[in-house]
């Protein structure tokens, strides 16, 4: 049987959030588990699109939180799958801010969360691959093999040395 | 001094959320007052990008609620600027339902939200006006004049004989 | 068989509300949404005790926020039953507003409310008539089918020429 | 300078809730620690409308939960004053709960809070006093004196053998 | 059938919790039944540790709020469970505040609260007993008894002179 | 001036938290972006202690959920500091899970989380070395130079052959 494929458009996902106060630090600016939350959620939305069917987050890569954002300020989460594997989907999730009046606005940061694809007994499916089309679409194609090849090793499944993508980083 | 046109695509807003358990009525439903709430945050959000100011909701126009949204669908909700008057603009707000696999996608409602645009002390401020170009953006701009004429009578503040666009519809 | 008849005072609901830091937007005021989905849940529950079923929100008439409420006040949220039609009924709401010492107190805004009762199933029920008692009570309930006309002209189900009670206003 | 007199009905404050899901333990009942938040929340208006002060809670009295309040059921709580001290005012509140169609009204429990008013520095005040008015309230003013008493034993602050009141008590 | 004993250390459960605005009253301290939430659910986890079993708030003694707790304070709740009747445990909860920086640690305060453990019907259930092994422990456990009877005072179940530790306490 | 150095267990921290509704996806397990948020709040308050000042998340590393946490249980997160940088301190998080009943403990998953101790003003300060006395808190001193290593290359501020440590591990 052949596999259905998806394109990155038919699962893109906007999601808009406004700064309120028990949203902040004692310092006023977003905690940044809040943000993980929100981010947690679109993606989740993207994935579940992108799979047709319930979802479950597996795993999200690092993150790092540059610049402070203020109360008031209004977010902006774009999510876009970038690369299926059999049962789990990688999502691209970028953070931009802008003031209350919709001036200065920023990316904050970006992440990749990975969702796998379940059924109503809650095991794991056979998702839809994806199918790039630009070139930014396909260089994220093309790199989510390095990604998944790290987690691999952070989740201690595969060895540093058998990690033949990032192997070749390093060797320089 | 020439007053300044912003397009309506410079300030179109997209929020999405999922309907959570402590959104829903007893009978697993969203609460019309739960959607209400998150409208006027993605209007709101809208409108202070067409301001470039704080703004303050003013006022909504009747609002139905057709079909139930079931807990775990996902709802979308478009906002995009109609016209602009002195210190006051019109949002039209639009609410599409899907389920959590992305599927059985339908419109839920619509409404217009209007804002006043407010400076630090809180003071109504001149806002830009809205450059309609498509022929839709057009038909909302023309039509915002007889909202605004019910919602003057609606709130006593003109008598029904003196709305004029609004007499025309009643007379045939 | 005769339909029961209720008192407005047998469904009449108080609700109070403290504005917390959450519940306001950058300048420190009540979001209007977030007033809207507190009048929601208020009508909502005067319209169940009226009903004696679960009941859904079907519309909202236009409302209008004229005096912004500060952090910190006191809301009071008064919900009585206007009329009852064949499965939906009209509920009434007036929104109080008092400082934290419970001085200035002021009407912020009213409301109207439509709900329909409906079954475990929910499907549709019958619900008891409304039996107006004083001046005021036979005012609204009165006014009732002038609102109702106006909503189903709003919502496209009938013609503004069909609207026999709201014609004579326009045909001064 | 004489002190003064407040009557009861003038700060009493009725507080109605619907038990959404968020509110519920394992078992879809109320939780204890919710239903009391609420109830500090609604004693906190009623003291705030007598002292016409900011209040702080120094104590409440203890409280038994007896009947379990299912998910979708609406409470409503009712508090008065029952009489002020120096710089201090005891509130009394009730419980009642129905279910979703307004039957099964029962009463939950009751309490009493206690509230001290104070200024902008976050200073004691002097607050007027309560006058009784109906025999219930008067009861209520008479046996506040002994549950005083029974706070200063409590947290410690005079002896129990000080307690003239409550000694009768035990002394049969 | 001989009664399982359990330690006081085996239930042992603190909760840690930053205060948030909206957890404030708008003098910026905590509001008192906000803390008496988190204070239930963390002796509720306990209890059920200790029952395993649900666990329903059954009271809490009296409760007195002595130093003000400021919006950005982290506070430390710590439960342990003092003494087992036939289906109910008593749970001792104290509060611990400090600053956001972990400096000017203080007591907020302390209370009693008892659970009855229920079985999947929410019937009662015989609970394990408590095995006190340290003086304070042992203190404890013995002064459980005169709590009890204290609570049932207050409840109205039994009759003061028929409370034999409690007599003794305003004998003197 | 020497470099205070303070221990591990001074600033260790741990939260407790219940699994409601509003945490859980639509297959009713907690959702993986929620936790996120309460490590993050107990890794920051552990910094906070460690720091002695105001601290801001600047990264969080990769995280995977490997099983799912149903409705109802009861999470404990468990927070140490590991190492301090110049103005920056990893803080190591383990998150256990139980049900309700306080059976069937297992861990779910860990995570490092980094922190920078900022002043009134915003801007970072000098922190406390951190004091490694068990060989488990010699172990995480010893390789949080690798994890910084790997941080400084995903966020693209070294490059991969600049980083010593990382680079031996795949020199296999």
């Amino acid at each position: 049987m052949e596999r259905i494929e998806k394109r990155v458009q038919d699962s893109r996902t906007t999601m808009t959030e406004m700064i309120m106060p028990n949203d902040t630090n004692p310092i006023h600016n977003l905690m940044g588990g809040n943000l993980l939350r929100w981010m947690d959620i679109a993606a989740g939305v993207c994935a579940g699109k992108h799979c047709e069917s319930y979802v479950v987050t597996v795993s999200v890569d690092s993150v790092s939180f540059e610049k402070p954002i203020p109360l008031g300020d209004v977010i902006t989460i774009e999510c876009s799958v970038t690369r299926a594997f059999n049962t789990s989907v990688e999502v691209f999730v970028e953070v931009f801010s802008s003031d209350i009046k919709g001036k200065n606005t920023r990316k904050c940061n970006d992440a990749y969360f990975t969702f796998v694809g379940v059924d109503d007994n809650k095991r794991p499916i056979k998702i839809p691959a994806v199918l790039p089309l630009t070139q930014e679409e396909e260089n994220r194609y093309e790199s989510a093999q390095k990604r998944r090849e790290l987690r691999l090793i952070m989740s201690g499944r595969i060895e540093p040395n058998e990690a033949h993508n990032l192997k070749k980083l390093f060797a320089k």
